[in-house]
């Protein structure tokens, strides 16, 4: 069996497994729960990974955290924008 | 300027983003507004990391995936733990 395949299942699971974050805050308009530091340091991260593959010429490791870096971004901002928008100080 | 660094940036901030939410978790006991579904694939492509860090020898893949992991079981399995304690059916 080729090893590799283990690289691409890990590869799309742990980028596609924020959609269903991403669907559920636009759906129940809230993410109280979901932890802002947390989503800055995975941005942040994410951007590093980005960097980081971009130098190394490595295609799968841009691609796949190009889409989570935009997923994780729209989470960001609809958790910010529900919390201001439907509990106004 | 070493490259590396930004590799070594991205698997501590990409590992470490999940502390907060774990810590968050904990203190206001719940997480509603976290996917399940989200934590559920995140957890298999962590362990699909793990079996390719494993079956590659590279030990960076398999120490920050191996934290990754217990940081989101934990998460996983407070949310599970803290919804059935504080709203029985």
């Amino acid at each position: 069996m080729n090893i590799d395949i283990f690289g691409y299942i890990a590869a799309i699971l742990t980028t596609a497994a924020f959609l269903p974050q991403l669907i559920k805050t636009l759906k129940t308009k809230k993410a109280d729960d979901v932890s802002s530091t947390t989503l800055i340091m995975f941005i942040i991260g994410v951007l590093s990974w980005i960097i980081y593959g971009y130098e190394i010429s490595s295609r799968p490791i841009l691609i796949a955290n190009l889409i989570t870096l935009i997923l994780n971004l729209l989470i960001l901002v609809s958790k910010i924008y529900f919390s201001k928008t439907l509990s106004p100080q």
